[in-house]
């Protein structure tokens, strides 16, 4: 009774610290993720020493990031995929394996990691935070800009492949060896998981929304939708999978407009679909900043040694990497030079998948501590860097009379 | 992470059956808690032995139960207890006494139970479920009456009434003597942070309103009052209170119809009010259940001696005492006598309130297996017979002419 007790104060102080770093990162431009993690970072054993990560505190940030990556499946547009067409998949791949390739080889040849860490180090950099790109083109009023159209399905292929890279990531660093017959099975594991994993919850779901109309007594919405997530996320490691693809499994599954509901012509009805949305809403909102407070826990600034120049090195040439990466689709486009480059400058930032690849590598005991720093630091750099480059460029080709460029 | 992942599918299971029981109690026509409870005493070791109240589910549980008291603090209405009026109090005060009095002279003379295990028994059978008498009332077209608005007065008094004595009782029992002035000073206590903890809260909860308009990142709501509500639970321990006072004491702050809200006249206003109750709905939904499993997880059929006829005698003859108790309150009124009688009855059921009780109870170790099980039978008893003889009554009260009694 008195542990749990104290755990309920610990839980307290990181959902207000969470709070409150969110709306101080809003305040000053950057996204609320950014805070978030600074919040853990004080309260963690970096500054403070406040809370440690107690079992309570883990598991309610597991069940956040499971939550996150159903959010993300259920906000996965299919149609906005096909609408932007070949162009967004040419600036998906490159910018999954530009940053991927030239990731790995600066990680294995100038820093010398193991081949697993530099692995993590660069899949962290593949992933495109979508959210952070539609906020971004949105307040720049770039959104309906054929700029924009690619960068956002080119940004929701590239979480897609992000989180199945993961996924392998994640089985490989399990195994022993790292033999290519042994990583084709996991990927055909994985993508075989992640077309059929939809489909049954899918099937699912249907059960629940009859279960609905039916039922006298309330909450069939909260309490289901929890249990079918989470019992996606405990199935996905049955199968070999990571539990966050389970979740984003049953996310994909409600989603309006996946492949799923293509394939699939009466699917679960747009009014469910639109409730379970609104009625997992504040679950969601409560449970994932846990996680990003608890990536900030994990960190030790005071274990990073400042003064030997490594992580200055390191962070400051990885994150060269993940921006010239981040290019490599967008200068294989056919377009008008300002359009790649703002292209290529809002595929930049990196946020929940990044930091969903360094948590599991760190937990995984893969990333030293100062390489787990700096690939954080990498990732808050595309992040904050973003929002004030992308609106120096749109101001400059304003100026010079090259806007119509961008529309 | 195997641990958590394997509690991840305990989780699953209990939100399932909680669900799965209480569907089928509401099709056969009992409240769905019993359901629920039903459900925890299947997957517990009673019978299928699935399921053990692991860490996780034990602390997801008392929130579960914090958020519950949330509630019942923010549906509390004092219009209501004002306008059922003098009639009503006599009611609550004759349903509190008299079962506490016969149901503590029955456990300690009868059956020689300790003071405090015959404390909690007979004080588990004071708090008349608000939710059930609400429900029962509306099914059978009476909350209209008379009658019916007194007997919601008085279920909501005796529910105030039921967790403050409760809170009195949970402290006397960490105590080593069951002294009067050290019982004074404790129902001090309590009552100074029944009546000072909503005007804090209430006062937090402006800020939290004042914050919600001005920020620009979503989640404000499920983020803020959940840190407020587990922090008053934690606060009320501090203060030597049980932590589901403290969930109480931020409902009654939030509510709109509460002595606080009386005594200062420009609360929180109403549309962020409503949008509290809706934001948080989906968190009390998925929470409480899990409280009412493990109520019957904790509860072990198997050790019970079935044949001794102790359980049988105690049970039945406490249950005797639980009914007539209720009637107290109802026989001293001036009132025709098929009100009195029906008023007696409507006050019956047990439930939430109840369970607690019997939980904290059991959990402290003041409560022995067989008497545990029975003063859950007593609960069950009294939920399942009210829908049943109350309808009963009404309905030969029509055959009789007498139904003008019930207008």
């Amino acid at each position: 009774m008195d542990v749990v007790h104290q755990d309920l104060l610990l839980l307290v102080l990181v959902i207000l610290a969470a709070r409150f770093g969110g709306e101080i990162a809003t305040r000053v431009g950057a996204p609320a993720v950014m805070g978030e993690l600074v919040a853990g970072v004080v309260l963690g054993p970096s500054l403070l020493g406040l809370v440690a990560p107690v079992e309570l505190i883990r598991v309610l940030a597991e069940i956040g990031v499971v939550f996150l990556l159903f959010r993300a499946g259920l906000e996965t547009d299919g149609h906005r995929l096909l609408a932007a067409g070949p162009k967004a998949i040419v600036v998906a791949l490159g910018g999954f394996f530009g940053p991927l390739v030239l990731g790995y080889l600066l990680c294995r040849w100038a820093f010398a990691l193991p081949p697993l860490g530099a692995l993590i180090c660069a899949g962290a950099l593949t992933a495109t935070s979508v959210a952070i790109s539609v906020r971004l083109l949105g307040d720049l009023g770039l959104i309906e800009t054929d700029a924009g159209q690619i960068v956002l399905g080119a940004a929701v292929l590239d979480d897609l492949i992000g989180v199945i890279a993961l996924a392998v990531l994640v089985q490989m660093s399990g195994g022993a060896e790292l033999s290519l017959p042994g990583a084709a099975k996991i990927i055909l594991f994985v993508l075989v998981f992640a077309l059929l994993a939809p489909i049954g919850a899918q099937w699912l779901m249907r059960l629940v929304a009859g279960l609905e109309t039916r039922s006298e007594t309330p909450g069939v919405i909260p309490t289901m939708v929890v249990a079918l997530v989470l019992f996606f996320a405990w199935a996905a490691e049955l199968f070999g999978v990571p539990h966050i693809l389970g979740g984003f499994a049953a996310g994909l599954a409600l989603s309006r407009r996946s492949y799923v509901s293509q394939l699939f012509p009466n699917p679960v009805n747009g009014p469910f679909a639109r409730r379970v949305q609104q009625e997992t809403r504040p679950l969601i909102q409560l449970f994932s900043p846990i996680f990003f407070v608890l990536v900030g826990l994990s960190l030790d600034l005071q274990a990073v040694a400042w003064g030997s120049g490594f992580i200055w090195v390191f962070s400051l040439s990885l994150g060269a990497v993940a921006v010239l990466g981040k290019f490599v689709g967008a200068v294989l486009l056919r377009a008008p030079w300002p359009q790649r480059v703002l292209i290529g400058m809002a595929m930049v930032p990196r946020a929940e998948v990044a930091l969903i690849f360094a948590q599991m590598g760190q937990s995984a005991g893969l990333l030293d501590p100062p390489v787990y720093a700096g690939l954080i630091m990498v990732i808050a750099y595309t992040t904050l860097l973003s929002p004030f480059w992308v609106r120096r460029f749109r101001d400059l080709c304003r100026r010079t009379g090259r806007a119509h460029h961008l529309a």
